[in-house]
């Protein structure tokens, strides 16, 4: 089963049908389990204001979806038959995500809890290769996770894949473009090799940054999360939820002009943010530029912490053009935080001063406090987070989207 | 009466109590006999779907309230009683909108079906002088637009004072910058004459992108509206409403660095686009600085017209620059279209070419269709008439917000 449907598309407003309400209220049940577990039935119905009967018949819809476990009755010392314990199910429904970096792939596995249950990362040289070649790989590894899963219990109930490329709104599993991987409009459906686990593409910036939003403790309810792998993304949280744009294609900061006469882009412009701040520009201003896939970022961090002066320069060339960038997002959007994620957030020290000079010299018509430039906790690993918890949230969001088993 | 509250500001989500019903009932009947009139209280009831009786009763109301007149019966050749028809009160509330600008200060008096009845402009040279001198002025012109609208039969229900600078989203009245009146901090209470006439402010460019999609029919749900007087301004409508940012400052499109190393604008920083395309830039560099206020983009129109080559120079590169900086909100926000409004719209022969070839080199991840970028129909008279129409709109959305008279 896939669970299908965007994370940000709203449910429709109008009169809510029976079937509605029930869905909502597994949801609210669901809900409840995953924030106060060990709850009794008799719990859940204090909390959530339904009747015990209302209550009983959610759970057992609940544990026939395999959403939530029954423990055994234990003896509670009170009066009354004993509360059996209600709790998640850490055995059984469970989210995949997948991700396609410029370096490398990797499949992680979620349980319903959001407890990452399976980590998979493998270095790969993936940009300019075919399309078909990449997605054969991270199929292979895919399928490898799902059985590493299965042997845990777990059921993988959706697939999402992290990509450094825009994703449109419309379904159809399309990649539109992902400049340094050399994609162009790639539908992974005409791709991947089983017709069964195709799984959805969601831009990877869009994916760290729900992570964060997530699984952190909400940085903000509106701001820009940025991301840096081999590329530069950037994507807004609006209000508690994730801005794709009219199209699906907001956030792309890597983009942005920083330098109207700039070098030349892999995107065909010239001057963009990547240009300076990207993984390879920095590592060519570094004069680093003999690496294997993959250890850039670590390379670069050992370096400029060992006062490797043209390091130290890139990287505050890098962290001024960030700046410039995001001083455009500040002035466009008005976020409350600003938050530095994937590579970025390895690379923080360095990075942070020159941003934070370059926002507080141009960020000048309304107050920006420099606090609200924040580092993610999750880094690198947020993508990948993100795209397993996608499916734990919309499960939690809606239980009957799991098959009754 | 002011009718308070934020146009963006949404209802709270719960149980609608009885009152809430009735009010968003009210709404339904008045929106429509806006949409439709004349209408009968039996055609109401058969569009809306309320029994004859409820229609009567809110109809009832809303002619106690002003919103509505009923016409004497007149023969309809039908059988039965006469329908009388329903019309919206042309003669009755109102919305008065003002407007401190650069050059000029404005008054328009709207009334509750969205007609403008009364139109004031006055050109001043308000940049540099205090706030409580201008604001002084304003409140005259206000005090005269209500004189003349009131020997219209027009009750002015509510005040909006459109400003080119930012405004908090909090409420308050305060202005927390205008760098082009070189206002800093000023908060309308403080200066304005008539405790009982202070306006509400609000962002020019916000003001200007509502009239848009408003009034002229829906430009897009998702867009970005430049205006430009003596400085330059955006505002973003996202899903069909006024997005505000985090603390009501989205869209400061004119300090956005189109040149990191620029020219030094009057925000203390560099390069921002104020300095390529703001109303002062391109007329010192068209070689036209000695002018009246006000004139400014009439006589750059007639020169460019007349083919002075350094007025063409001077739009073409006011063109690109603002080509750069909406390429960065084209790759952070993804609109479904731009809208060059403002003084921008009276210069649209001139800019749109360059800042379409800005677009088409540097927006190249995504598709954009250059047809996405249009101008704006009401020009320069949209922050104005946006400023009159907001009081109309919420009493649209909430006709108990009108007394009963």
């Amino acid at each position: 089963m896939t669970v299908v449907g965007k994370a940000s598309r709203s449910a429709s407003i109008g009169p809510a049908s029976l079937q509605d309400m029930r869905r909502q209220n597994l949801a609210v049940v669901l809900g409840a389990v995953a924030a106060h577990s060990p709850l009794s039935r008799a719990d859940v119905s204090g909390r959530v204001g339904l009747t015990r009967a209302a209550v009983s018949s959610l759970v057992d819809e609940l544990i026939g979806r395999g959403a939530v476990t029954e423990a055994a009755a234990a003896a509670s010392g009170r009066p009354g038959r004993p509360g059996r314990a209600l709790a998640v199910n850490g055995e059984g429904p469970a989210g995949l995500g997948l991700e396609i970096g410029v370096g490398h792939l990797g499949a992680c596995v979620v349980d319903l809890r959001g407890e990452p249950r399976v980590w998979r990362r493998e270095e790969r040289a993936n940009a300019g290769r075919p399309a078909r070649e990449v997605l054969a790989e991270a199929a292979a590894l895919a399928a490898a996770a799902q059985a590493e899963a299965a042997a845990l219990g777990l059921r993988v109930e959706g697939r999402i894949l992290a990509v450094p490329g825009v994703v449109p709104n419309e379904p159809g599993g399309l990649v539109e473009g992902a400049p340094n991987l050399g994609w162009h409009g790639v539908r992974l459906s005409d791709h991947w090799p089983d017709a069964d686990t195709v799984p959805e593409p969601e831009n990877e910036a869009n994916l760290g940054a729900l992570a964060e939003y997530w699984n952190v403790g909400k940085p903000a309810e509106t701001f820009v999360h940025v991301s840096a792998g081999g590329g530069i993304g950037a994507a807004l949280v609006i209000g508690g939820r994730l801005f794709r744009g009219a199209r699906g294609f907001a956030g792309e900061l890597g983009h942005l002009p920083v330098q109207p006469d700039g070098p030349e882009c892999a995107c065909g412009a010239r001057g963009c943010l990547e240009q300076y701040a990207g993984e390879a520009a920095v590592l060519r201003e570094a004069a680093l530029a003999q690496h294997g896939p993959g250890e850039a970022v670590a390379l670069l961090a050992e370096r400029a912490g060992a006062g490797h002066a043209p390091t130290l320069a890139a990287l505050d060339r890098a962290g001024r053009a960030l700046g410039l960038a995001l001083t455009s997002a500040v002035d466009l959007i008005d976020p409350d935080a600003l938050v530095l994620g994937g590579a970025y957030a390895e690379l923080a020290d360095w990075l942070l001063p020159s941003v934070r000079a370059e926002l507080a010299a141009r960020v000048t018509v309304r107050p920006w406090a420099p606090e609200a430039l924040r580092t993610s906790a999750l880094g690198r690993r947020g993508p990948l987070l993100g795209a397993a918890l996608t499916t734990v949230r919309r499960i939690m969001a809606d239980p009957t989207l799991l098959p009754v088993v």
